[in-house]
């Protein structure tokens, strides 16, 4: 850690004058320091061209550390990640910190580190930032958010409306492995279990996917907040077409299942971070599965469903027991400040 | 305002469930909606080439609402301004929220109508989004984080490397106005003055200066956070250059001055919005005063000092007085949460 005047942030670090400048220069800018962050003017100056994804996301987790990561890494995988759900690999990031007077400096350093590995896991520059601090009661820690550019794949085309009756739905691996984590902290039950949170960047295999089948990618999203249950909601509303999906071929870790048990949650809606759902092209899904299957986290991947033209906007499971339910949405709040 | 089952913001808004997705229909997609937004998905996709701007900002201001303006605006013009310090326009917006549980139905809905409003005004889409809620008393009503991406101006070269002794600074307008109108709020004191924020995009008369002056425009800056004297401390460290300023030439209005004068700050480290400072080659200066004094909000615009070899990384106020004394970056915080 650099040696600094304060061991907490103050209201100062967040005037704009001396104390932020030497917050920057010890910290963001010894640690994230490249050609166009250098230049600390108001925005960051590049050259692009092509197609183009843009994502942002406001990270407001509590506790801001937890089993297998931070808010760190979480803020950087989750935009490297929306943006690979774009079809894009992320190359620049912008990274925003409301801070609340009092976040011990240890704890910032530490943020600023895991920061420093996710970018470099993902191989992603954060070219340009801003730091706000605020009084002591009217933020929690730290909050962070950044947005992305990333450059889409030239054979991705990945949109709602590629969606078609048919198209298989895999999910990449096991459920609920984040939010159970976050949930279990928060209940003093961390030591209880070893299940950490499943955050990592999914840039890598999504690239190998598309590079491997193109167009035959209808669709593709994490099932973070709301979980996997309003993930399949968003595809049957937007596609305008029914999801049906197997419970059997959902894969849960026991451990997690039986978290969740003892919690009184229903994987179906817990966040997760490190997960996709691909909706493919019938003809490729057994292939896809094969390739997704050989990745390091992707032993559990599994057709879990398919869009069919009946119940449009709707998602039916069918149960272990032979039932058929609705699936709804998250309805109201499961788990706040999960992400 | 939207029929919605809530007239405040509970934590299911930002579940990413049904509420966040009522919300988001009713309030964000039915102001906001453009073919890229609509998409709805993690990230928005484009086409883009060339030489392209990135910068980022969050908005803490407290109060949310004051004379002249709220957060929207501030939120869209600040980042608008930004991009324009960088020769851009801006083009497209990310725009994330992270709301206190509580927040008024009503405000909310108010300062998205002046987003959209400003958007208008400054000719830039909101492409992609975010919005988290935390529990009352972890937040403070409403932080807004907004990240632009703009094209770089074919004529424009802004860079701190290109700011040269001789040169000349010139400020667009009178000192003051945003942080004395937040601070007489905060004090009670609004209604004994008319004095409003300055808060207004500058990329108009940023883009008319740079297709007359081009590459004679070195060096561009608004003075935000820790004001002017913040500023041109910023242009003599990075440039490695000294500053020499004359006071009579730095304009403040005599009301603004007054509320200064009782409120005992000094107008060279109060924030400003609407406001930017331009180090030029000396041989475009008298033109470009002039053309900066025919934009509406530039009569009072005025050469206020010059870059010099003497005391480098070291800003001289030469005072009305006849004396000649250092002004140093903001120490400390002034006006915290200013915006």
């Amino acid at each position: 850690m650099p040696k600094l005047d304060f061991d907490i942030i103050t209201l100062g670090h967040g005037s704009g004058g001396t104390l932020t400048s030497q917050l920057l220069e010890a910290g963001v800018f010894k640690l994230f320091g490249n050609d166009l962050l250098n230049k600390k003017h108001d925005g960051a100056i590049f050259n692009i061209s092509g197609k183009v994804a843009m994502s942002t996301d406001s990270y407001v987790v509590s506790p801001i550390f937890f089993p297998g990561g931070n808010i760190g890494d979480l803020a950087i995988n989750g935009t490297v990640n929306d943006l690979a759900m774009c079809g894009a690999t992320a190359k620049y990031l912008s990274l925003g910190f409301v801070l609340e007077e009092g976040l011990k400096m240890e704890e910032f350093w530490q943020i600023l580190n895991t920061i420093k590995f996710s970018c470099e896991e993902a191989n992603v520059q954060i070219i340009t930032g801003d730091t706000k601090v605020v009084e002591k009661g009217k933020g929690d820690k730290i909050f962070i958010n950044t947005t992305g550019i990333g450059e889409v794949h030239p054979h991705a085309n990945i949109d709602i409306d590629n969606v078609k009756v048919g198209d298989k739905i895999i999910l990449s691996g096991p459920l609920a492995r984040h939010g159970i984590t976050i949930m279990s902290v928060r209940q003093g039950l961390e030591f209880e279990t070893s299940i950490t949170s499943d955050t990592r960047p999914l840039h890598k295999i999504i690239v190998e996917l598309i590079g491997q089948f193109g167009a035959g990618i209808h669709f593709l999203r994490d099932p973070t907040r709301g979980g996997l249950a309003t993930l399949l909601n968003e595809v049957a509303r937007d596609a305008r077409l029914g999801v049906d999906i197997s419970q059997k071929n959902i894969p849960v870790e026991e451990e997690v299942y039986g978290a969740c048990e003892m919690l009184g949650f229903d994987p179906l809606y817990v966040a997760n971070e490190g997960l996709f759902v691909s909706v493919v092209d019938p003809s490729i899904a057994a292939d896809y599965l094969r390739l997704l299957k050989k990745w390091e986290h992707g032993a559990m991947a599994s057709v879990i469903g398919e869009v069919v033209m009946e119940h449009p906007r709707q998602v039916i499971l069918n149960s272990n027991i032979g039932g058929r339910r609705v699936v709804n949405m998250l309805a109201g709040e499961q788990l706040p400040r999960i992400c």
